[in-house]
This record gives structure tokens, sequence and C-alpha cells, in this order.
């Protein structure tokens, strides 16, 4: 009963603390985001200790990402997806290999023999859509062409990066690459994101008045948290993120006639969930390990790398947008966030990373996810306000007239 | 990766099988929740074995009946509770004092030495808001006096509940009883109860405007939440279930102005996180111990002891209410749920219960809290429809005139 307080008392502590951290970041004109996850940078077990990891806390944590995603998912129509998807998987590509070449370059500079230089270049890949995802939510500008083409490519960019990390895994094992068993992962991957958004969109515009169906009083809510979890389930089983699923279920409830009010439902969910991811993704730096000259020197090296490789890569490929929306789109690919730290911990256990790498990675992840949103902030809102979206030719309002 | 995978699996099984047991329950005309409670104990570890109860999934429960018991605070004014106070704290005492007597009765009889059979009287006395409220709250009778009498009464069952607890352990323990240690334990419970509910229902009266303050989006979501787990947290560092204090929470932020629309809002919270209660609920009953025909004589007679003191005891004491109203809040204390199940396991460690002993008092927590509700919804349906609570006079509406 005790330990069961215990938990209770760290679920409180980091909710606290999100709730602080976002405040204070919100009235220094910086995403709340950011304040979270230095919040959790603040209490975690490497600076202040007064939370200490565990299960629940993480379980928690990845509900919050997952429900973010759903609910960017619930705001997305695939229609919408569709029509950026030319450019959006050239972003995706393009913002995979770029890094990888560059953080393989470094890692073999570095005096990395080549599989374990793989293994590290694969840490400078994956992007973390959840936190970009947030923080287009929290600007309001997910209807925007750039916000799309984002969505789009952190999909692409999560089943590449899955391949990766399966082929460089693979050769760090002493085996060769398996070139029919990624095929397949490949394919499973491909399958799963076909199946989910072409089918999955057909089953839901007709079970929409099912759904209205007053069964219970929650019927809408209860079938689309079914959804929701189950395709997370099923992503994460064929090893992608749990929250490309997620984002999936999202992108498909989004069809039915409910999805207003199951927007505003979720919404109260994630108030309550997401700043357990934002605050233990932060926990997790070891803020110790960077106390040296030479480590300080190498966050910033790797760092460097990894947001210009990323920028170049996803921003060229996003140049037929228009510059700025390129920059948008590249600024919006950087956060590595809790991607990059799974890499890491995997490099760790497989005694690939030493210590200090392993701190290293974890704070470039880190200071791209800190870095990005206020970056991504002020590229939106520094533009002229949008003439209402241009809107007015449709609904017959002309500017000129009634003052 | 893989284990995440198989934790969010855990809770997609528990989800949905909550989902079809309640859905299955509602169709046989009974309360949701015991169709809830029987699919936990079917998919089990003892039964099917779909699911392993993890920590997550402990945790999740635990969230559920804290949001549970926070929405039902939401629903109760203070000032109702403090009205039928004096019947309640008599409801309260007596259906301690019986259960505990027949109880220790039935293990004196059954041959246990006195410390042991005080600790296993101890099994017999704690009442489960959670099961009562939740049917209560379906039936939408809340509002109700007979209700009120149950809550009021749930707290003060719990808090000496709790002292009964603290007494038998420390006297199974080989100590005596330190009266002075007791009595700080029921000067902190008390303390804790009069505190939050006095001081709590002003602050929150005079800080309504404020919530309202445009800080974020969710601030008054929010700023309730942090109230909700920061008191269930302290009730449970003081030795109450966290749930009393998550009550106590609910009632304080039913005195702000914003009450109405954090009801809907808890209630999304409430649609994820509380099927998780029952289910885990259902789900730690050991089915096979109950094989012999020994063992399912000695359940009967058990639940039917635990059934007819609570019953009894209760209701004598709320007879001034009238017969029916009595026999309703008699009914309404019956359920035991996880209550009987937490002294089960303490007696488990303490090598107090036998394997059979356990399983024995687990079933009759779970016979009872699956009883109590079909009855509790017959004896509120029989009832002739109320007359719309006679506030016809109050809107100034007759019953004569237009049709």
């Amino acid at each position: 009963m005790h330990h069961g307080a215990e938990v209770l008392l760290s679920l409180f502590v980091v909710f606290v603390a999100a709730q602080i951290g976002g405040e204070i970041a919100q009235r220094l004109k910086m995403p709340a985001v950011v304040g979270e996850i230095a919040a959790g940078c603040l209490i975690g077990p490497y600076a202040l200790g007064w939370v200490k990891l565990n299960e629940p806390l993480e379980v928690l944590a990845e509900l919050g990402a997952v429900f973010l995603l759903f609910s960017v998912g619930l705001e997305t129509r695939a229609g919408d997806l569709r029509k950026v998807g030319r450019v959006a998987t050239l972003v995706g590509v393009s913002g995979v290999v770029l890094p990888f070449v560059f953080g393989g370059l470094w890692a073999w500079a570095s005096g990395f023999e080549t599989p374990k230089a793989m293994f590290v270049a694969a840490a400078f890949v994956a992007t973390s859509a959840g936190i970009t995802a947030r923080v287009l939510q929290e600007l309001g500008v997910l209807g925007r062409m750039e916000s799309r083409i984002i969505l789009g490519a952190a999909v692409i960019d999560d089943i590449l990066a899955m391949l990766l990390l399966g082929m460089v895994t693979a050769i760090q094992g002493g085996g060769g690459v398996n070139v029919v068993s990624l095929l397949v992962v490949l394919a499973q991957a491909v399958g799963f994101v076909a199946l989910v958004t072409l089918v999955g969109t057909r089953v839901m515009k007709k079970s929409s008045p099912l759904m209205d169906a007053p069964i219970h009083p929650h019927s809408p809510l209860t079938l689309s948290l079914i959804i929701c979890l189950g395709l997370a389930v099923a992503a994460s089983f064929i090893g992608l993120a749990a929250i490309i699923g997620a984002f999936l279920a999202g992108m498909i409830v989004a069809e039915t006639q409910q999805r207003h009010s199951l927007e505003r439902q979720v919404q109260v969910i994630m108030a309550f969930l997401v700043p357990f991811f934002f605050v233990v993704t932060g926990a997790k730096v070891d803020v110790r390990q960077l106390g040296s000259v030479s480590a300080v020197g190498m966050v910033a090296v790797v760092t460097l790398l990894a947001v210009v490789s990323k920028l170049v890569g996803c921003g060229l490929a996003a140049l037929s947008t228009g510059r700025r929306s390129a920059l948008i789109v590249g600024v919006g690919m950087v956060p590595r966030g809790e991607v990059g730290i799974i890499v890491a911990s995997l490099g760790l256990q497989a005694a690939v990373f030493s210590e200090t790498l392993y701190a290293v990675i974890i704070a470039m992840s880190l200071l791209t996810s800190v870095i990005a949103p206020p970056v991504l902030k002020a590229l939106f809102s520094g533009e002229k306000p949008e003439p209402h979206e241009d809107v007015s030719h449709l609904i017959g309002v002309e500017e000129t007239g009634h003052s």
C-alpha cells in the first residue's frame, strides 16, 4: 500500500512540475513543451531527484504520446495528406539519408569502426513526431500545408528509421544483413499504413451512424479509444512506433461525423496524460555525464550536425513549396525527442555506446527538441497574418464595402 | 521496446474486455460494473490468462478509482452531506461494529485464535465506496438522501476500518495495542477530512473566478486534476484510501462555478480509466482455489455473514429515514470490493490467512460487489417515479392547463 502511495506521489510531482514548467515557458513566449521538458530535466533522477522513473510513469508517458498523436490524427484528413504525398515522401527519405551520412562520417572520423559508426549514425536519423506535432497544435497551424508535409514525412521517416535500426543491429550482431527479412519488415510496415488509411477511412465513413447508436453514453468515445489503442498496439508489434498507429487511428476516426466532439473529448484525456510524456522525456537526461569540457564540445558538434543535416535534407526536398515553407518543414523535422533516446538506449545495451556517448546522444535529442519549437513558433508568427486563408471568394465576402 | 508493446497490449485487452462485459451486463438489465468485474475474472491470470497483472495496470486501476470518486465528489455538495451527518455517522459506525463481531465470531468458531480471528474479522468490515458510487451514478440517483448517507458513511467507515486494521496488525505483530499511536492516527484522519472539507470548501468558493483566468486552455481542468491527485496522495500518506482524498477533492471543487463543465470533462477521463479499476478487481480472483466442495460452502457462509451483518448494521442505524431508505442504505454498504481484497492480501503476507481462506475472502469481496448492484438498481427502479422532485412549485409550472 505504501508503495502505491509513492507511485501516486511521483505522478503528482510530475504533473505539477509540467504545469509550472509549461507556465513559465509560455510567459517567456516559448512553447509550453520546452518548459515541460526542462522541468523533467530538473526534477529527474539526475538532477534534483524528486522523482524516480518507474514503469507506471513510463507507461503514462507512452499513453500521453499515443493520445497526442491520436488527436493530431483527428485534425488531419487523409485526403489532405495524400495531396502532399509526393513532397512528404521526398522529405521523409532525404531527411533520413543526409543525417545518416553526416552522422556516420562524424562517427567514422571520431575513430569508430564501420559497423559501430553505422549504429551511431542511426541515432541521428529518427524524427520525434510528438514534439513538433504538439507545437503545431499549440500554434493552431495543423491545417497548414507545411504541417501536413511534416506529418506525412514523419510517417515515412519512422518506417525508414525502423528499417535502418533493424539493419545496423543485425550488422552489429555479427550476422550480415538479411535482405529478405528486411524486405518483409518493409512490406509489413507499408502494408499496415496502406491498409489502415485506405480500408480504415472507408469503413469509418460508413460506420459513422453506427457510432451514434445510443448503446451507452460514451459510445463514440470508447469505440475511438479502442481503435486508438488497438492500432497503437498493432504498430508496435510490427516494429513501428506505437504513436504512428495512434496517428493513423486518429486520421481514420476523423472521417466520422463525431470528429469535432471527439476532438474536444480527447483533449481532456491529453490534458491529463501528455504532461507525463514531456516530463519523463526530460527526466532521462543524465546532466552529470556532460560536466567535462570535452563532453560539452562533443554535444555542440553532434547537435550542430544533427540540426544541419536534417534542416538541409528536409529543406532541400521541400524546396518546391517555396523557401519559407521549406525552412518550416526543415525545422519541424529537427527534434529527435524520445526516438533518439530509444536508439541511444539500444546502443548502450549493445555496448556500442560508451556512457558518455550515450549522454551526448541523449543531450542532442533533447537539445534538438528544445531548439526547434521556439524557431518554429517564430517562423509561423513572423509571417504577415494570413488573409483568412483566402476563403473570402468562396463565401462571397468582398473586402470593399462595409467597414 | 517489445516489453512496452506487451504492456500496451494488456491495456488494450483489459479495455476491450471491460466494454464487452459492460455491454452484456446492460443487455441483461444489470449495472455495467457487474459485467466489467466478471470480464476481469474471465480474462485474468487465474482463468483464461489473457492478461497478466502488471504494475502499470494496477496504477491505471487505482487512477480509475481515484477519478471515479473524484467525479462522485463533484456531484456532492458538502452542505448536503452535512445535513445527513448524524445518520451517516451512525451508519458508518454500526456498519463497522456488526460485521467485525460477526466475522470474529465465525473465525473464532472455525478454530482461529483470538488475534488471528480479529484479523479475519477486519476483512468483513470495509466497504468499497467505488462500486456503490458507480452504480448510484449509473442510476442517476447521487442527489438522493440515501446516496448521501451512503457516501458520508463510506468516509466514516474507511476511517474506522483503517484504525481497526492498524490495531489488528499491531496485535498480530506481537506488540500490544499502542493506544497513543492509534489516537494519533485517528486524529490525523479526522483532522484531514475536517480541514479539507471546511477550509477547502471556502477557499474554492473564493478562488472560483481565479480558475477562469485565461492562463492556458485547460486551466480549471488542470487545477482540478492537481487538487484531485494531491489530496489522493495526502490521504494515502496518512493511511486513508487514496479514493477518500479524491472524493473530498471532488467535493470542494464542486463549490466552484466551473463544476458542470468539469463534471463533463472528468467523465471523459473516467471513460478511459474506470474500466481498468473494475477489470483489474475481477482479475484478482483465483477461481481455482474455490474448486472444492468445502471451499464453496465456506464462500457461501462467509458471504452470507458479510451481507447480513452489513445489511443489519447499516439498515438499523438508518431506520429513522424509513424502512425502504434504510434497506437501500444497507444494500449500498454491502460491497467489499477492492478494500476486502487489500485486507486479504495483508493477511496472506502476514501468514495469518491460508491460500484457501485468502481465496474465500476475495471471493466474498467480489460476490458482495456483484450481488449488491442489481439489488440496488431494483430497489431504486421499483419505486413510483418521483413527481419531478417537487420543483413544480419553484418554477411556477402548474399541472393543469396546457396539455
